[in-house]
């Protein structure tokens, strides 16, 4: 029987872990190896090496509502996409709301994680920390969740760049950027158009002489700020356009490239990618365009090589007096301390169970919580993988066997790369909705809408039609939260709460009322489409380019 | 027979007035009293008292094509929106192209311009200036053209706010503003919300912990990233855009509100103001939203009184601990070295004639230049007051008689409050291409559109349908340039040329392939209008609410 659960690391995966132990009455103690929680989102004034850095600068690329943990929606006054110190506000709210503190051993580090000898039967393991001061401490857990987070290994490609030795200027990782102080008047070099590589080129553009932003495949990119002022993802991330893309995802890629396109046509801003919108995590920049239309930022294609100070690309094209690189060239992932048979692959990612439980293991007391990448924020996708952890080792939810686990993994693998653009750099990728749903079926807390709508139409209608909300995931079953059909209804309040520094007279928010009106409109009319839609009676004899 | 001509000033007015002298065969002598061309868009690290500033972020709001010459189109490779030191590298350019610098002296202060005692007969003025060793000289000049500009007498309104002078924090005007340093995690308040404002809100943001907007009026706010990526200026200001805004104001206005609105609801922001769209030059900017959404930015409403350091606004809510506040509230004109009897007001604005000539002199031997703001670039504009100007002074044409340059004064204001928000520190305002035509038809070099359409189809179908650059004003009468044709038809090429940093493979451009095709469309259909606009024949039984 799991008792007692070691939770490593305390950003906002390990703080949902330490929480969900709690709600399944299991004894999570959490080792944190710096003084405080946040994990990326602790700022830190120079990088601290094998942890993820943030630069001063940073806001969030997704928007508060869809970012915040199911039974805890964020302040109302606090901005929808918010500064890192207000992730940090959020986070430490939440850890206060639920008195999380008291479970975490800081500056104490994981070095090893290992099975007991008796793991066949006991499913315990040996967790060997280290204190600051260097002490060594081993102690035997029931289970582990390893919530380690991304971003801490720096991927510095240098041999993909010859010359880069005899390079006279400055280079460095994007994972040391701090601000950019100290690059004022430069001529910068970005190398990479992830939305870390996309962020620095405009912060360095306001300061730079000239900032060049180098690109091998290039990028949609949508704003923060979406149709009418409303969140961007907030606008586009409900139920029912969810099943319109899956239903019609050619239809559907084509009509956001065609949005995105009318905002700046990508092509002619050199940044057209080959793949379609839906391939990859978008770049999220507001102010990109309006830096590459003033030159501050000039795209770039890939670098073939470095000569002095000199850099030539592929296209033959050559700028001269570069200072400074910044390789935003994104991270290489490893959990050091885990045994390597549970870090196998499948493709570029780690072969694990929905993302979570190495299938070799024969009890499933491991699980990685928060190592996902999807359209959506990781806040409670990590949630909701801890919500299914935690059940699995209390017994609750069984595995199946290590051989359909195995057949699944390769499955999903096989879909994600035909789906996504997947790579070394970028391994893992889901679609939000249906990878929340899939893990809520497991967990038992999947909303049943057509349900919703025969008890309670109002809150269907919010459930179906506007932002698929983490709220929604708590409205039953284990977990469930009494306060979760009050936050969905209230969270247009809690989007427009924070323009409310100047009111302008006249009735408010033409844009989230105009979404209701539609709401309303599409609703009955798509009722129907829903019906079928979750009972599976799409006709096969339906057009095979709409499926496709 | 005028001759020698003092032109007070270097800035872009100033050098397009030297040049438009050489070309009517005057001897221009530009007194400048700096040590460099420029004016406004000379950089200076610390601001010069009694000259205009910029801070050093500035790009200019205007797109290249559109803020031009006419007879010297920018560089295919600068940027559309140029940043402040793009804008010198074309001034210098075209100060070379014209042999411009041999004209001017440098570090010479113009202390006064006074009539001659036979300025009766003569129309000739002592133009007394002062050099760097405070050396004074008094020249007979037989005319003036004063492009001493705006922006250099910072208005600083302490007295509208109570309490400001027991305020524990640092405040200073914009005209200060240079950069963010100093500001890193402030507390920075900014009040009015002007571009200036706008833009160092923006800048300020970056590293403050928190910017507040104040502003009393609210404004709308555009992107310099029109439709498509297209700068947003050449995207709404062609000829037949300008005839259906005249002949459908409201409609015109609604629908540019609406698009505005649909990029961010405008009330939701908090930004809508009382006023129409083309009552006022919009706030332009590309980063405001996604600073606001991301709570960087908070508008604030008009600031009712300071007290220690907090700051009280006109709705009672009340910040705390604002480190700094930058007075963003804009700039009082004044022209020291001009006698009194000449800088006498219409309404808040100078009674000049058509914004130039003061009605009052028997000899129409002085004349302001770039004194101006329109929904458009200054420069063509202050060029053709230019070569008005000149063309007054050489008595090639006449002005009216006073009481007939008073009444139209008198006239034109009255339009001019009516239609637009005018105060003393928004003392005047025009529509750009009535009023570059009204001069340009005193000139002589009004394009005839519609026997263009005639001779010159192609041609005519660009002047009409494509955005109206100064090139036009080129095609014919006197200072004709022959490359002004060729300028126009491939104007579309400069604006997409700065893109091609990184080239997509495909066909190129689809936005402005698709306002070329919309041209052909549309351009057939709207010749009747065009024939019916040119001569006046639009019915007077045409519904009142379309035509007021």
């Amino acid at each position: 029987m799991v008792q007692k659960v070691a939770v490593i690391g305390a950003g906002p995966s390990g703080l949902t872990s330490v929480k969900c132990c709690l709600d399944e009455g299991l004894e999570p103690t959490c080792f944190e190896s710096s003084n405080d929680i946040g994990g990326l989102w602790r700022f830190k004034e120079k990088p601290e090496p094998g942890r993820a850095n943030i630069y001063q600068s940073v806001v969030v690329n997704s928007s508060k509502e869809i970012m915040s943990f199911s039974d805890f929606p964020p302040p109302a006054e606090l901005p929808n996409n918010m500064h890192h110190s207000e992730v940090m506000l959020y986070l430490r709210l939440y850890a206060q709301e639920f008195q999380l503190l008291q479970h975490i051993r800081f500056q104490t580090t994981v070095v090893s994680v290992r099975q007991r000898e008796d793991f066949v039967v006991t499913g315990q393991w040996d967790v060997e920390t280290e204190d600051a001061e260097g002490q060594r401490e081993t102690t035997v857990f029931d289970a582990v969740l390893v919530c380690s987070g991304h971003y801490t290994q720096p991927h510095l490609p240098l041999a993909d760049f010859p010359g880069i030795e005899s390079f006279k200027g400055r280079y460095f990782h994007s994972w040391e950027y701090r601000n950019s102080n100290g690059l004022e008047g430069a001529r910068v070099l970005v190398i990479g158009m992830g939305n870390c590589g996309g962020d620095i080129a405009v912060d360095v553009s306001r300061v730079a002489e000239r900032v060049y932003l180098s690109t091998r495949s290039g990028a949609w990119v949508m704003g923060r700020v979406g149709q009418g002022g409303l969140p961007g993802d907030i606008v586009c991330s409900s139920r029912m356009q969810s099943m319109i893309r899956n239903l019609f995802p050619n239809w559907s890629t084509r009509t956001v490239e065609n949005k995105l396109n009318e905002a700046f046509d990508h092509k002619l801003y050199g940044l057209k990618p080959k793949h379609g919108f839906w391939a990859q995590i978008p770049l999220v920049n507001d102010d990109l365009a309006g830096r590459i239309i003033s030159g501050r930022v000039q795209v770039k294609p890939n670098v073939k090589e470095f000569s002095g100070t000199g850099v030539v690309f592929t296209d033959g094209s050559v700028i001269d007096e570069v200072d400074t690189v910044i390789f935003a060239t994104g991270y290489n992932y490893n959990f050091p301390f885990l045994p390597p048979e549970i870090q196998t692959k499948s493709g570029f990612r780690l072969c694990l169970y929905k993302h979570v439980f190495p299938p070799s293991l024969v009890q499933p007391t491991l699980a990685v919580v928060g190592f996902i990448h999807g359209f959506g924020a990781i806040n409670p996708l990590a949630e909701m993988q801890a919500r299914w952890a935690t059940r699995v080792f209390r017994g609750l939810k069984e595995l199946p066997s290590e051989k359909i686990m195995l057949k699944e993994i390769d499955k999903d693998s096989e879909i994600m790369h035909q789906r996504f653009v997947c790579s070394e750099r970028t391994p893992l990728q889901v679609d939000y909705i249906p990878y929340m749903d899939s893990l809520a079926e497991k967990v038992g807390v999947k909303p049943n809408v057509l349900g919703l709508f025969l008890r309670d139409p109002k809150l269907a209608l919010e459930v179906f039609l506007g932002p698929c909300t983490p709220y929604q995931y708590r409205l039953s079953g284990p977990g469930q939260w009494a306060g979760a059909r009050q936050a969905i209804l209230t969270q247009w309040q809690r989007v427009t709460q924070p323009f409310r520094t100047r009111v302008v007279a006249e009735p408010e928010c033409r844009a989230a009322c105009g979404l209701t009106s539609l709401a309303a409109l599409t609703g009955a009319v798509l009722l129907g489409c829903l019906f079928l839609y979750q009972h599976g009676w799409v006709p096969s004899s339906w057009p095979s380019a709409f499926l496709s």
